[in-house]
């Protein structure tokens, strides 16, 4: 069994510097993770296999009930879906098609938004150009000109060539401005930012709203994109009680700008559209898949050490970087922890969430179930029992780091853990900084140890995060690979300590919580 | 007036180097070219207005017409579609529409492929996925089992995430090498990658005409790209005695790699597919756009100045930078001549070539008809009055310099020229090298001086050379504009000199050409 000790540990004693790592454990971890990989497998599950994943739609029911039978082949205990609540309607896509059929034939790439009703067949038009940047523009279009037309809404996005690659990994300098850099606002927005998003949203959401009052036969909107890829997301709410909202696609900006540029020439522009989208509203709860490998120590064995990521994704691609990933590499590092034949002190859960791209609703609600809840902060016992939950949510990238999500307590021993994988993890980081967005922040809002990790980005902010482009295609192997390695190392390591994760101070209870985006 | 003396030419008088620039010419091409340029609008009816624009297509012919009658307004003479004989079938998409059904529903990102025949309404079946990369694979195929079927050839196209960026500019460096480096191989190609794409393509369309004899019911192919690009070709002969070819269509790397991946997991795959296209053969033959500017020098008017660039397009986008923005540029350059009210001393003629994509048969033919065979190497008089041709066909980046096509002769006069433009041409470049694939190498092949102009490559060979993404948006119309002003004193400075631009030794008779691509 090899060792490794540190000469400081020797002149600085104390628990957080103590404790070694288990070396041998760690040879098996790599061995398993590196020579018997099943991130290929278990992605082309998720993905291809299982479809798109909006949350109560049948993709993510195959997602859910595989990811459950394989947990169990692999001999975890309690592999289950858990129900958490009500989440709502599921819905998927049951026929795409939008084309432009004058004053020239031509193909269009788009797909429903989601949540929004079906065109009930085959519909043709021509298409009306709508300018509405604000309450006075919108307030032109209330009068019932609109009614029974299809309307493109004009937008004005960014489709410049980028003379910057589209996938990125962190540089040496990156690495080293993100380990001096503070938490700051909410996850890596500034407030300024999110109080912007915030404002776009709103508006976005009344002038759909007026739209549908006026009893239009199509809504078509651009999306942020290029090249055939476009981003995707909801045209009408999933809530159970929601109602019906009128068909509606999105679709990619240069297709949206050839439609604006011939209109605003004067040249009528006459559109084909079909939808079909089905809802699925007789069972509007939800459940997040959980699965364990039982602890084994006698008094630490009621501990748990968790690792998750969300399962749900959007709908126009199979949600492979957002979140397969995730969810692959939480999988296979409690693949590799069973079969590495380990012994955990403590007790080990995987969650795949559900409902995260509406809210983190899946971590938000079993946090709730389970530990505490962060509006009046009553905490239940098992607060007291987790140590620590690792996320994954940024994509295919490899890891460098961690966040410390602004919890130094951690700190000189995840810089001892992530060292000693020097060799598979490029300048590995520790940063206090806190970063947002995904399911460990619900855990953070009761004063739990919730981290996620440093991820290269590759293409995730500038292909695939909520795209049509975010296929099988755009993961990369030997990252998730690596990351399974790192992860399980984290979560074993979590595990075998002598004391649980270091905590921040209890947060204040807090009122109701706004939806995340 | 301002004029440019170079003291070198004091100490070496000669015809090359004495003639100065016209400044004052140059100054009113700047200011028409930069401050009342018509590059976006121009582009906008080639592209959106005149939509994809394969040769004899009805978007062709509405970009040809348009082109001539645009002409006419700004004064030109002679403005008129030039036919040059029988290219073929014209060709047009009607209906593109391809779902995957079965195990759950997708849109998929492809179109027919061009020259192909429609389904005859929608169909429905389930894939068969054939791996076929050599012969004997290819006759496994060969006893009717695909016969009816939905057949995808399978591929391996690289989708891996580039680290490269999309869209590049020159480096100081790598004009510096350029200037430095050689005429080789045909065009950009090495003797060994034209022999292996020969082959390839060989081996390509025997499968389609085996695949063909198999009587399937739709064939499905990958192309190059990613994240919703792809590239699109032919699939059938345009030849106007050619037999109808079957239902294909060509698809995004990453949907065809969904089909194979759950096909091979032993998924059954069902597709929804819809093509409806037309033919044009009434009239097989075709032309050129030709306008002119008229000489005005007694002694010189006869003599010729010719730009140009191809019109054609592939029909998954509108042909943006391939090569409407040629086309713009070129049209642009004349309208900044013309309105400039400068009086040419030659006559200055602008080709907008048809049939380039299979084949630079437009300016073949052209050339043919006008100034001789390379196949006799039987010239004309207009031969002796033609000074040069420059053509623009490498997508939206602005001019660095020029390929003097190995012709040493005019070297010294194009750095003038281009020197003189080096507030807006970055570090100017003259190199020997030739650059093929397009409608220079037509004049080139019968002793004329034809030229290319080295551009930025911006996003030419990573996204739009004949893609889906080949449309308005993917223009920089700064760049547009600066190469209009550089192509328009290029081409005056030509119609003034007091010779001809040198020619290299005329080229020995040479038997048939070989299709280019």
């Amino acid at each position: 069994m090899k060792r490794i000790f540190y000469p400081m540990l020797l002149l600085f004693p104390g628990v957080l510097f103590a404790q070694e790592i288990d070396m041998d454990a760690m040879a098996k971890i790599r061995k398993e993770g590196l020579d018997n990989s099943k991130v290929k497998e278990i992605a082309h599950q998720l993905t291809d296999v299982s479809g798109p994943r909006l949350t109560n739609s049948p993709g993510f029911q195959r997602a859910a009930e595989w990811s459950v039978s394989e947990m169990k082949k692999w001999g975890l205990t309690n592999s289950r879906i858990e129900e958490w609540g009500e989440f709502g309607k599921g819905w998927q896509v049951e026929k795409s098609y939008l084309a432009m059929t004058k004053p020239y034939y031509m193909p269009f790439i788009g797909i429903p938004k989601a949540w929004t009703s079906g065109t009930s067949g085959p519909i043709k038009g021509e298409v009306v150009v709508v300018n509405i940047q604000n309450e006075e523009d919108l307030q032109k279009y209330a009068d019932g000109k609109l009614s029974g037309k299809i309307v493109l809404i004009k937008s004005t996005i960014d489709t410049d060539p980028t003379f910057k690659p589209d996938a990125v990994r962190y540089t040496t300098e990156d690495l080293d401005k993100m380990t001096n850099s503070q938490p700051f606002g909410q996850g890596n927005f500034t407030p300024e930012q999110m109080e912007k998003m915030r404002t776009m949203r709103f508006f976005r959401s009344k002038v759909d709203s007026t739209l549908k009052t006026q009893k239009i036969k199509l809504e078509l909107a651009a999306r942020s994109g290029k090249h055939g890829t476009f981003y995707t997301s909801n045209g009408a709410s999933y809530l159970g009680k929601s109602p019906l909202a009128g068909p509606s696609f999105e679709m990619s900006p240069e297709h949206a700008g050839l439609i604006t540029r011939l209109v605003e020439d004067g040249i009528p522009v006459t559109l084909e559209a079909e939808s079909a989208t089905s809802f699925y509203d007789k069972k509007l709860t939800t459940g997040n898949v959980i699965a364990e490998i039982a602890g084994t120590d006698p008094k630490l064995k009621d501990e748990v050490v968790m690792l998750g990521g969300h399962l749900d994704s959007w709908h126009s691609g199979t949600g492979a970087t957002d979140n397969a990933a995730g969810c692959t590499v939480m999988m296979e590092a409690m693949r590799i922890l069973k079969a590495s034949g380990l012994k955990p002190k403590r007790t080990i859960r995987i969650a795949l969430w559900s409902g995260e791209e509406q809210g983190l609703h899946g971590s938000r609600n079993y946090v709730k179930n389970t530990f505490g809840d962060p509006q009046t902060m009553k905490l239940t016992p098992a607060h007291e029992k987790l140590s620590a939950y690792y996320n994954i949510d940024n994509g295919t990238g490899r890891i460098r780091g961690i966040y410390l999500q602004g919890n130094e307590g951690p700190r000189a021993t995840f810089e001892k853990w992530l060292n000693s994988f020097s060799d598979i993890i490029d300048h590995p980081t520790v940063t206090s900084r806190n970063t947002g967005g995904t399911d460990h922040q619900s855990f953070d809002a009761v004063g739990l140890p919730g981290f996620q990790f440093i991820q290269d980005g590759i293409e995730y902010n500038t292909r695939t995060h909520h795209s049509n482009a975010d296929t099988y295609e755009r993961l990369v192997m030997d990252d998730l690979k690596q990351m399974a390695v790192v992860v399980a190392a984290f979560v074993y390591n979590t595990a075998q300590m002598d004391l649980k994760i270091a905590r921040k101070e209890l947060p204040k209870a807090r009122g109701e919580q706004g939806a995340r985006r």
